[in-house]
């Protein structure tokens, strides 16, 4: 292995690195939610007994501002509509429009399938009835996320929507966000966040219904709680972690596209990670001087910058070792920069979400593709999907058996209950044979 | 409310209760796994440090038996085809045919949108490459159970398929168990149980590789396990409680089926609970006759017995007010036996899985009609399914944009990126237009 770290290089740099160090390498940012714990037990404790009050009491404490009705009113949700620019409204709703028709092609047809004369196998969806969305605070309105929940929500056919995010100090919510929310017709905006807002969506109060699964971003506190309301049954989309991209160059690769891509990553967060695979070192230098140039103009240069200190680039010849790294890192998103992209699809095996060729950039996902922006991070593309139509549905089994078909089957389950010892479930059989 | 408890019945009755009492009425037993969380920690932590040997003192302290090699051979596996009678291997392969053939009608096709001119979005499934699955010890072999999480880990093409399962007094596993098992072509089966299985399958050991996702049922220490090892971002089939049915049964229902139904859902274990919803108080009359007779008859009749105190039987004469108790409820499984059950069908909102008609026992789908048995207990079909493919795959997402694309979807995405001020994000797309 070659390490070649330098003062004038944004990213360390390995060239072929041996596969026995590819882990270490690739190592992401521990973030170890544990630790909270004790800090968040008391809020989802506090909101379970004393509900809307308590969050009230929260929201002064950490957003600094008193709210007197945390429900946003139905006025405030149509004022929204003049407070967003004409160009904005019409971005979200071609936005709106793309990740719905996405959303809806994942529909599942129902397919009876006979497994023996007289035994008919079904699976039917069924919407989960309430889901609650959290939408992090913070100085810009992180508008997109509530379409990338609310859109397949509508398209499973949620019956009830909330949707919780933290009010700014003046206790108000930012137009976009709310426009978005009254787009889509959610009808229950609470102005809560952290750990409390979890809580009253977890546990429900006074003015936030109690929801069977929960969706959505948000900081260590907001992780911490997400994860230990799964202990009292209620769902989550999935677990979190900081936000990274991979992107797989060769010799044909735009640098500058390369570079902003790369960029639009670490500009997330400090934690964020960006890793950055090409089959030639040439085109890496070429990638570092189009990120100097490029983060110059950047409003969050230094964030950016602290991301790139956890990032890496990675030489690697042989395209098959490439996709080998790849599937061990399981990346967030995977852009895929090379002549021949469509070569690689049938290789990827562990990703978040996939951009192929050169006109493909992370951010047409991030918005408007269509595509979901809820995916896995922290290696867990290696078990979890990103957020789809699926996240919001039950496939419930159905069976249906007639009196031939239970005379065919039935010798095969009285055999195996006997042999299990559940002498119940055979005579359930028995007697149906025998009638 | 009319509540008629009574010496001589085995089901608590109640008479068409409010919908206020609902709940209570179908309280489920307790279970809460966090007690055990400070006894199970140690053993996590123990297998993590000392791998094999502390999951052998594991086996000796609560199994009872001293074991040298925990992997069972490849003889082993190979010698259990002669151990098993020809009629249980026959009934193993008719199950293990209809199982694979109702996982296989699950998978996806790929279906290319463009969602704008230019904008290709898809999915694709990809197996969980590495995945773990717990088989309970105890007197009876649960090899159903493979079948129900090996044939579909199998289907999806997941490449490592691990199965842990406790070893006897002998240090043995039942020859039924590996018998699955060497049919499946499963090749490491490991001797261990408990929560010192699971730890091995979450962070690997000598002998036992680490996976991604681990599957199946367990008693409260294994269910602890399984929850507290999703910190370390390894995934789970799905929360685990007591199994359960609801029967729902009209004047045409027959009551020795009915009967039959729910003892094959109460000898599962004394916290097992049945739920028997009937149009007419005649009706619960008589499946109580049935009950009586076809309880004398059963081995596990004290097990089942105890199951049936958690229990309870409800008149409600309308099929509105049944099914929203049943979609309140979410049962696990949910028998359906009234006249024009294909009517009800549609109305089935929370459920794991259902059975309609008069010939088709929960029974069936334990063991071979195809559909799977791993299912959500608790009130969890609220949001979860049952183990289906699905649970074995990821779906990536894959998106390809032209220049075309990207000059026609680029505004939207810029006006977006900068309202949520990630210029990068911005920039990215900016690039490419102009280029």
């Amino acid at each position: 292995m070659t390490t070649s770290p330098s003062s004038t290089r944004l990213l360390s740099r390995f060239v072929n690195p041996a596969r026995a160090q590819w882990a270490e390498i690739l190592q992401r940012p521990v973030i170890d939610a544990r630790s909270l714990e004790q800090r968040v037990q008391p809020i989802l404790d506090a909101v379970k007994e004393r509900g809307d009050q308590a969050i009230k009491d929260f929201t002064k404490q950490f957003d600094g501002v008193e709210v007197e009705d945390i429900k946003v009113s139905r006025e405030e949700l149509e004022a929204s509509e003049s407070l967003v620019s004409t160009e904005l409204r019409e971005a979200i709703h071609t936005a709106e429009l793309n990740i719905r028709v996405f959303h809806e092609s994942q529909r599942d047809v129902v397919k009876k399938i006979e497994t023996t004369p007289g035994v008919t196998c079904w699976r039917e969806s069924r919407p989960i009835t309430k889901v609650g969305l959290y939408i992090p605070g913070g100085t810009a309105p992180l508008f997109s996320t509530i379409l990338m929940l609310a859109v397949p929500a509508k398209v499973a056919g949620c019956k009830e929507i909330v949707l919780c995010t933290p009010p700014n100090k003046e206790g108000k919510i930012h137009p976009a966000i709310l426009y978005a929310a009254y787009l889509l017709g959610i009808k229950t905006v609470i102005k809560a966040g952290g750990a409390q807002a979890i809580a009253a969506m977890a546990y429900g109060t006074e003015s936030v219904p109690k929801v069977y699964k929960i969706f959505g971003p948000g900081n260590q506190y907001v992780t911490a709680a997400k994860q230990m309301i799964t202990k009292d049954g209620v769902a989550i989309d999935m677990p979190a972690g900081p936000s990274e991209v991979q992107v797989i160059a060769d010799e044909t690769a735009n640098p500058a596209f390369v570079a902003a891509d790369l960029l639009s990553q670490a500009e997330h967060g400090v934690d964020s990670q960006v890793v950055l695979v090409a089959t030639n070192e040439q085109k890496i230098d070429e990638v570092e001087d189009e990120l100097q140039k490029q983060l110059a103009a950047l409003p969050r240069r230094e964030m950016a910058e602290k991301a790139l200190e956890n990032s890496c680039s990675i030489v690697l010849s042989s395209l098959d070792d490439i996709m080998d790294l790849t599937n061990a890192y399981a990346p967030e998103h995977l852009i895929i920069q090379v002549q021949k992209y469509s070569d690689l699809v049938s290789r990827v095996e562990n990703a978040g979400s996939v951009f192929l060729g050169p006109y493909t950039p992370e951010s047409a996902g991030d918005y408007a593709s269509g595509t979901n922006h809820t995916l896995p991070t922290n290696g867990y593309a290696m078990a979890y999907s990103g957020v789809s139509l699926d996240s919001f549905i039950k496939k419930i089994t159905f069976q249906e058996i007639t009196k031939e078909g239970i005379e065919r089957l039935g010798p095969t389950i009285e055999i195996m209950a006997q042999e299990e010892e559940l002498f119940a479930h055979k005579n359930a059989v028995t007697l149906r044979i025998n009638s």
